[in-house]
């Protein structure tokens, strides 16, 4: 693993609209397995495994989650 | 995955009430499964998958309370 | 599923006990799988399977310490 | 289940310190899995399963961790 | 179990830096497992099955994480 | 376990911007592993095989969030 590949687009965790902050989550989620995975073929295969797998994708909904609450808090919840 | 898809339906953490916002946890975990396995067919016959399947239903609940975490906190709990 | 049906009971997270704060949470993590699979026959059956399976019980204790970390807080953790 | 039974002794977060906080924790975490499965006897043949199972016992810790942050929080951590 | 078992070594969450911080996580998850499987030679032998499965490993260092959380905010962080 | 082993780079949660904060909370995970696991050897082969394994990538990803929940806190969220 590189570290100078980017983590989080944009480097600021401050979104304009939660609809923002979510795919902002969803993008950090995937840039650490990006990040742990670097062959774009292999990730692309077990993408094709997680995708239809009923266990695996409620995992992805888990992660997603939990990075959607550090962004919504830093965010102040948009209010 | 189009990033234009709705991903927290209003576009907002606020809701009137705590079942409001459970209602809106409820969808945002659905809407993750839904970008990250956007064919519906496929994700119709998942969702009979763990909708018969005991830990996965327990998992959905899991993210369900995660999600229902973020929104209740932006809500000030509905104090 | 229907968004009417009970998410919370009370509508409300404020309880006037830890006590009441913990069934509070017991009872929204059941709620979420009723939501999930309505069907109460079906449901009935996979209790039967996770009350008596170590791993799904130790899950379920995950999920219900979340949902109460969030009604705790909403309720000043009745200090 | 009866919701009359106790789900956290003393109805009460707030403990004199860490240690029995944590001894909380753990009791929250049992009490769960007792009002899930009232039954001494398979709750005792689980026991037995899970405190020889590595990967159970892993996700025990995951709960009285979350379970104890809770605590710890409602205890402003005893600082 | 026996409650009287040390859960918190110092019976203290406050630590002088993030490393000490951190080594309390470690212990407090493992001290949770003891408490469970208070068998020496049991938890060595399940010690050698996770350190060698790379889906315990992560599991641990979930718990780890989670612990951790609840120390850095009881020490503010260290800021 | 030599507790002396470094577990946190630098000995401190505050980095100056998102991106160091996540390269952080990846190599604090990272570290969990190698405390629990010191075997170069092994723990290479083990990366071996969750690199490979969606589960487990989407579990890593689970932890790394967690870390980098505290991290931001710590950060006030590089506001």
């Amino acid at each position: 693993m590189s570290e100078s590949v980017q983590l989080i687009p944009g480097n600021s965790l401050i979104t304009a609209t939660p609809q923002e902050g979510r795919e902002l989550a969803i993008k950090m989620a995937r840039l650490t397995i990006r990040v742990t995975q670097p062959d774009d073929e292999i990730r692309g295969k077990l993408r094709g495994i997680y995708a239809e797998d009923a266990a695996m994708l409620i995992a992805v909904g888990q992660t997603v989650a939990t990075e959607f609450a550090t962004i919504a808090a830093a965010n102040n919840y948009w209010r």
